[in-house]
């Protein structure tokens, strides 16, 4: 490729806003273009690198005995009613209507189109296992695209399901898809990747993990254990209880006037956030019935994912205008109010003697015993785990870390198979509906997260593997005949020998020519100029390390060979 | 791949309504599956060809100096505003609102994006001229999908844009991808594709070819010239001016009473359906004021698509009750009515003693002269080209066939560059738009047409170059020991060899495994079993001719590799 004619444009700065390094190079050195909020063109060496991850994930999706097809973007509203979903998610899901007023929706994801593609022809246990799956545009209808291509509406992605016999299948291919995983990523150029146990959300099913990079601009946060390497989202990480004091006070009501945080309660009344019980009130969106009070220690706070598949539902922080709670003095002894449903945390178990509202305006009460004046039923797990909490499996300090989603991996039971009718027969003449796994890669959201991982202060550094261009030609001078003669010949030479050559044929200075050349990323360059010429060899330069060889034009080829290994 | 694991049911039958050979049997050998209206999965084996006809495009697109991109699938309508085409395309093109009420649109064609993805890059004229590409899925909200994968609303697409300095490069570089696109059809294995002029439509510009795979069930028309090879759309086609006898008549009134239609005209009045002029009235779609009349000889029909590129805009036969036209007796004489617009073919051109309505109720003139009584400004080419008529590059006789049209390669002018504001700056200081042709091939589309070009009254017969798979191995009686053992290992050897098997493992009949062979359409069959094992030797039939090879198994892969070329 000549750069003269490669479309996309090489920037001195990025645009205002851009804040992760991936996106700013991106668009800096010309791979991707917005089109509107979220959505971006591929230009033409981001394409080269999205078809050289769709080939890594291809490859190594066969090699688990996937079968590739190709499921709509667009399906039909009666599809995704089968499976309930049509209705249980959210705004992110795009509908629509046809020109024949048909209710359409683009898709997301393809658990129902994968079961529709089974029914008919399954029929047999002996036809499972089976897995089956696409790489293909994807549509979400992200309410905050950011970060360029880490979160966007419309994505390229791999989706892969899978049929089983029974749960014990499942679980066995499921770890083999899980160490595929770390293959592909690996080979793709991304060395931070962890794996980390998640919330199955919109999908359903109880086992889930994550595919994390891990870095600062992530915008998911992990709990991770640096002694067991245990690792979760924040949204399912639990920690060990942390040991309260179980010594009892007097309960006693106190005039506490203006105090209503927890800060100015416990300045206050003298007191340690950990002693007092904080209440976090919700409502459930979609009924206007149903009111949901958290209580918790005053030094923690709620994870609402959590929270949410107690309650089975989405919630949203309620006003309390109109509850008849006393806002900043909610406690949780003589809290009258019909109906609501209320969860203790478990870092409330063992506390005897603290501090929580009184539910009437101004006062508080202290000495509160859990035992003796609140006895819940159960406490339960709605707290976010905070660093330095202890780790669950060996009691380590647990640290928080960021990353970014790059893979997904669900056991789905028969959620799909059962409420779409598919069934297989057993030896033994009964039926069954399959247990469902499925397995998802963003293609773009890696290519981001590989250049997040993989750039310097100069520029993008991407990974051999990956490369939109194995080398940089980079001639200097080329209004200086014998270099121009030189440039022409090498890159017919190495573009005859198939090597992946990108020929600055710009007659520009060396400055803006070795400063695109490190803003793209190119893994090797080659310079030429009057003076290697003059000295009779060529220059090669590896981006990722600064060597630099000088070989002859004779054994440019053999050293190249060496050099270009993945 | 193993066939007792391959998602996809073979079926007896076709469902009901299918017409077409290649739908009946991509749906019988479970190729592909109705999701929705002209919405299909593309189960494994059609996925296979997909990749592999991707391929060769992205070749041969290659080769032509090809960037290959990816535009986005949903797009904002700002970008359709800048061509104008969000408001003149019509209800295919799916709009629609996303969660925060912008209007998107569904790509069913890039020429905007592909201009915004050269805006800001391109600036000189040196960086032209340059071509970009995509393969991706693409939208068409069809109100009548038909025939399979042949007519749908989402199908695979490859479109390019090229930009020019000059009307003159366009040119050149427009038959190179005309050259190339033969190319492309040929090692896609379709022998009968022929490139015929074509209408422009909502692309705009003014040249344009199609490509057609000639067939029966095709849904174009297409009028060829077997002596001299011209072939046009019948959208475009023309045909040399049949000559009237230039006879002069005498005007006069006739009685006619209920005669109306032209069969019943002739049949009162003893004429030739070439002695009368008919009108067929328009109405302008979306404008309640215009009103077109055509008047053509009796014996033609009216070519809409002609007629409209007339109009300027979209027309459809028009009720007359309203508009003061006595049905049936509608003339070319003595026509009052304001404001029509009213066109005369050029069929009329020398008619000078015919019938045509006398606008009153029950009557028609006869003896009527074009040139005494009518005078027309000008005659125009508004009729359908029939089958018969002349040639109008040699004068032989012209020819009507059916196709399905693969691909198709407009030259666009600066329709796009020029709305979109593009320009690049030339040696003289002076700024241009460049010139944009635009180049489409239907993936899809392609697959069903290879199959309508090579099936049986089997099944399907691929051409090797984009068969699923080569070799379709075909142990018969797999109960046997003997056979068990030499199918595995066959099915090892050639695998790690290398080649493309389909191995049948299933426990069936020869009958059922043969016939599904034959449907699937793999071009190589090799059938093992007690009697081959017994002979020594290994049964290889070609697909397409039936011809049969016995060799040992030591000699196998020497005859496969003779065999499978492409």
């Amino acid at each position: 490729m000549k750069l003269s004619k490669l479309v996309g444009e090489r920037l001195k700065d990025a645009p205002a806003g851009v804040m992760s390094k991936s996106h700013s190079y991106l668009i800096r050195a010309g791979y991707i273009k917005q089109v509107s909020n979220g959505i971006y063109t591929l230009l033409p060496p981001a394409q080269k690198i999205n078809l050289k991850l769709q080939e890594i994930i291809r490859e190594e999706m066969d090699a688990l005995g996937g079968q590739e097809c190709l499921f709509p973007v667009v399906m039909p509203k009666e599809l995704w009613e089968l499976s309930g979903r049509y209705t249980s998610v959210g705004e992110e899901l795009l509908r629509f209507k046809d020109r024949s007023d048909h209710d359409m929706v683009l898709g997301m994801t393809h658990e129902e189109a994968a079961v529709h593609a089974a029914l008919g022809s399954l029929k047999s246990y002996d036809q499972l296992p089976f897995m089956i799956y696409q790489i293909q545009t994807k549509y979400r209808d992200e309410a905050r695209p950011r970060a360029g291509l880490i979160r966007v509406k419309e994505f390229t992605m791999k989706d892969a399901y899978s049929f089983h016999e029974n749960q014990a299948d499942l679980e066995k291919y499921y770890k083999q898809v899980y160490d595929a995983y770390f293959r592909i990523f690996n080979r793709m150029g991304m060395k931070k990747v962890i794996a980390v146990h998640s919330d199955t959300g919109m999908m359903g099913g109880k086992v889930a993990d994550e595919f994390q990079l891990l870095t600062d601009v992530g915008e998911d946060t992990i709990i991770v254990c640096p002694h067991c390497d245990t690792a979760s989202n924040v949204d399912v990480a639990t920690s060990l209880p942390e040991e309260n004091d179980h010594i009892f006070g007097v309960k006693t009501e106190v005039f506490t006037g203006e105090a209503k945080t927890i800060d100015e309660v416990c300045s206050n009344l003298n007191k340690q956030p950990s002693q007092i019980a904080k209440a976090v009130c919700y409502a459930v969106v979609g009924d206007s019935v149903r009111v949901v009070i958290a209580f918790l220690r005053g030094d923690k706070e709620v994870n609402e994912a959590k929270l949410k598949a107690l309650v089975g539902a989405d919630i949203a922080i309620k006003d309390l205008a109109d509850s008849g709670l006393v806002k900043g003095n909610i406690g949780c002894v003589d809290l009258n109010i019909e109906g609501a449903e209320i969860y203790y945390d478990k870092s409330l178990e063992g506390l005897e003697s603290f501090v929580t509202g009184a539910n009437k305006e101004g006062y508080h009460y202290i000495g509160v015993s859990m035992t003796r004046d609140v006895k819940p039923e159960k406490y339960v797990d709605i707290s976010k785990v905070k660093e330095g909490e202890k780790c669950p499996v060996c009691g380590h300090e647990l640290l928080v870390k960021r990353g970014i989603e790059i893979g997904n991996i669900f056991q789905l039971g028969t959620r799909y198979t059962k409420s779409m009718g598919l069934t297989v027969s057993m030896p033994d003449g009964t039926t069954i509906n399959p247990v469902m796994g499925c397995y998802g890669i963003g293609v773009g959201r890696s290519l981001a997260s590989i250049a997040e991982e993989n750039c310097d202060e100069k520029g993008l550094v991407w990974p051999m593997s990956i490369a939109p261009w194995h080398i940089y030609l980079c001639p200097i001078r080329l209004d200086d005949e014998k270099v121009r003669a030189q440039a022409e010949r090498l890159y017919k030479r190495l573009t005859a020998e198939n090597f992946e050559v990108l020929y600055d044929d710009r007659v520009a200075s060396a400055g803006i020519k070795l400063t695109d050349s490190e803003l793209m990323g190119i893994p090797v360059r080659i310079v030429i100029s009057p003076k290697t010429i003059e000295n009779g060899n060529i220059e090669i330069t590896i981006r990722s390390t600064g060597e630099k060889f000088f070989v002859t034009e004779e054994n440019l080829s053999k050293k190249l060979d060496e050099i270009i290994v993945y």
